[in-house]
């Protein structure tokens, strides 16, 4: 039994309970009491604890592309050019070492789950390794390795585009057909399904990837309407819009998240909204592949949650996407205040965990796992905060660099700001530097 | 002499240079060479050194408002009324406080020039205190205390709107009139002067404050077009754009800086490039009041140059400063690459000295101010990155918290991260917290 007493704690209301008293048997949450005198035997978080934050879409091997694209000209198709130029120099070994120097900065962020988008499955010229899920079995050790729990979303991907089939780079993404990543990813623990996109899965196959899914209650993803390319080549091959496609073939659930999710029409918000999709957001990404800004708040009044991903990895800071959701819509409609700060935090935690198939996570409450996070209020971006701010504080001015203790299944991951099990920095210069 | 060894330096290249030795004689850069063997009386800096950064727009008591109204709804309006209520409650003495902890943040991360754009001048009611300045040198001396270069920005502050009385707390900004504002200043040392806006100060005052500057060489600035509202609003009262009424009373010069410059019309970015002026951009305040997202990139195409401020201080971080003016215009035009890198960084230092009247600083060469800030790449925010891509990595990934050393003037004020002088998140605490 480990006993934390947390100077203040979001337990999920408007303000963070004060001297909160969380004890942790085995990987869960035993019992949460606040304003309870501290135990001699509890350790002492000062700061605010949350419930560990969910990175809800990302693709680790692209931290190796951070600061080698960022600066240029072009758009999402180039930026995508040099980014399968990396993903056809990888194998096995370089996706573990890349991959868990990237799971290790998240774990420094505060990421305590992440769901891993995969789809760089097999070897050069789509030959497959030995092992059909040797690279999914490389991300999955990367996770453990760096103690963060993950959920390895598992991307069909078929064809090169609407009408297209596979590059060089593709192949490596692609499987013969549907049966075939069906077999695959039976093989894996665990996974969770993607369609990777309408321009890679044609709609029956999607259809079956989503049945695929319902059949075993897997959380299902996909990339969806990031650019308007997408839609115009979409509503060019089947006459409907991505959102609406995906409808058709029985996609959308409250099992679905839509990543993007950026250019929308209504009836796509409609479908979006009744079905109770989550939306899962990825404003650094969204603002460095110039994609626009999605309609978050449209969403959410529909009846979509949203989740928070830092996709490309131009940064990670789980902190910076919550707030962005909010800043970049208050550029687009000049009105501020359309997410309230705690949903800002539950896309970050509770509805992350929910979209990735975590319905007992992303809470401070008895019975949820035992990941937390604990943000320091001592650095000069938050001192001077209070009790009563502290929320707004930590998610408009706070910073991955604020994170001070991470704990994922009742262990400590990070202390003090250091890494458990890791050299951080330096497994990111030799595995990202290249 | 002080001799640095650095081992990545920016001289205004596309790329830093390798193994730079600055030798720094008093307060001045006396000589610069690149791929020198670094002497043994050298002090070595890893990572990148850059011209200190110019934050060309603050109002350093604004910092206590940071996480008390940023998740909330409203508009700038509604928040003015809660920058109104903090502005009521100060005096020379928690001025001095507030502002020096605001600077020693500015400090720490790389900040070594700052405009303080000052209009809270007076006493409760608009009682002038004994020394009519004694405002305007509490923020003097809290630069000094805090190590940080400063060109106070004294605004001239004439009426509550366009056909308004200054109200309770407005008179605490406002002059009787132009002829005692220049009273005023005259007794300042080598002040710049600002314009607040078009709704604070009448046309033909702002034609004698704009001759006041001219005659003494002086920086001149102004809040322009932040808000759609002051447009409307001087459309109504004077049939022109704050950028036409400005430029017919003749304001606008090289010495000139439109701060935001948000909603313009095609004549404004003529008239402010033609005039070759400065804009200076401040977008996490921008961005945090729903402002919206201003034509940086027109704006350099017509002859301005841009500059950069943390304004509000809802974050203080000069590097997201830059990065903010490139990704805000990718959301809005759906381009990448509307700034080269070194467009931003020279905002961050060169053309932000220049507009605060500094021609011979934010640049490393012989005779400059040696003004320096060093940026660590050993983070995981930076950690693989090479000297090939160093810029566009601190630029797009780095932070204020990437800051390792500071000099201004030849004398460090921050070392390891560490302020010299004070300890700073005690002081924002203290100051800040209310």
């Amino acid at each position: 039994m480990t006993r934390l007493w947390c100077e203040l704690a979001w337990l999920g209301g408007e303000r963070p309970d004060e001297r909160v008293l969380i004890s942790v048997d085995g990987e869960r949450i035993e019992s949460v009491t606040s304003d309870a005198d501290p135990p001699g035997d509890a350790e002492r978080l000062p700061g605010v604890t949350f419930p560990g934050f969910a990175n809800a879409h990302s693709h680790a091997f692209q931290r190796a592309l951070r600061g080698r694209t960022h600066g240029g000209p072009g758009s999402f198709w180039t930026w995508r050019d040099q980014m399968y130029e990396l993903a056809g120099t990888l194998d096995p070994d370089s996706y573990l070492a890349l991959a868990r120097a990237t799971f290790g900065e998240m774990a420094l962020a505060g990421v305590t789950l992440v769901g891993e988008f995969h789809y760089l499955h097999h070897g050069p010229g789509g030959v497959p390794y030995e092992d059909p899920n040797a690279m999914g079995h490389a991300v999955l050790q990367a996770a453990a390795e760096a103690g963060v729990r993950i959920r390895l979303i598992d991307a069909c991907y078929l064809r090169g585009g609407f009408r297209e089939e596979p590059d060089e780079v593709q192949k490596r993404f692609a499987d013969r057909d549907v049966d075939a990543w069906i077999e695959r990813v039976n093989a894996l623990p665990d996974p969770a399904a993607a369609i990777h996109s309408v321009r890679a899965v044609d709609p029956e196959s999607a259809r079956e990837v989503a049945a695929w899914a319902a059949s075993r209650a897997a959380p299902l993803h996909a990339h969806v309407s990031e650019q308007p390319a997408e839609n115009d080549g979409c509503l060019a091959a089947h006459g409907l819009s991505p959102t609406a496609l995906l409808a058709s073939v029985d996609v959308l659930s409250e099992r679905f998240t839509a990543v993007h999710a950026t250019h929308l029409t209504d009836v796509d918000v409609s479908l979006l909204g009744d079905a109770r999709v989550t939306c899962c957001f990825c404003p650094t990404t969204e603002r460095d592949l110039a994609d626009g800004i999605g309609p978050a708040r449209t969403l959410r009044d529909a009846g979509a949650r949203l989740s928070l991903g830092s996709d490309s990895h131009a940064v990670i800071d789980l902190l910076e996407e919550a707030r962005a959701v909010e800043l970049d819509e208050r550029l687009a409609t000049m009105e501020r205040g359309n997410h309230p700060t705690v949903e800002l935090l539950s896309a970050a935690t509770a509805d992350g965990y929910r979209c990735l198939g975590f319905d007992d996570g992303g809470r401070i409450e008895p019975g949820a796992l035992a990941d937390l996070v604990t943000v320091g209020l001592d650095s000069v971006r938050l001192a001077g905060t209070d009790a009563e701010h502290a929320l707004a504080s930590v998610v408009f001015a706070g910073t991955a660099a604020d994170v001070r203790h991470v704990m994922v299944g009742g262990r400590f991951i990070v202390r003090d700001g250091a890494h458990a099990d890791l050299d951080v920095p330096r497994e990111l210069a030799a595995a990202a530097g290249r």
